[in-house]
């Protein structure tokens, strides 16, 4: 099965990247633009077959580490 | 409206931070973990309120910007 992961830093968190890419697209003239938030997007393949137990895996994996969860939030989509 | 953008390495280009990723997963006990791709997730926030305008408005973002286009891809989501 493949599992796709979102890591987002979580509210109230400074996002110093984030602000980077704001001012960017905005020296590039991109202006209206707010509240860019930067996280990562990881996909992988596991040998699992059962939907619900790769699912399990793969939160386990975030949260042993791939996440921070002090400051990270993740999300898991199993297809 | 709200964009969402996923940016990824195209097929065939190395991912040291993907294979970092699967050799730790590997070290931490999870096995058949295969193909890890590590990306990077945008969400940002546009004043455009038409939805095809935002999402060609977030499209020019990424060509200038946001992505690689020599080594890595992009999507557009606009919510």
């Amino acid at each position: 099965m493949k599992a796709r992961i979102h890591i987002t830093l979580k509210n109230g968190v400074l996002d110093p990247q984030g602000k980077a890419v704001e001012h960017a697209l905005s020296t590039l003239g991109f202006g209206g633009v707010e509240n860019v938030r930067q996280g990562k997007y990881i996909e992988l393949e596991l040998s699992e077959s059962d939907p619900i137990k790769a699912e399990t895996l793969a939160k386990e994996m975030c949260e042993k580490l791939l996440a921070n969860m002090v400051i990270e939030n993740y999300s898991v989509e199993i297809a």
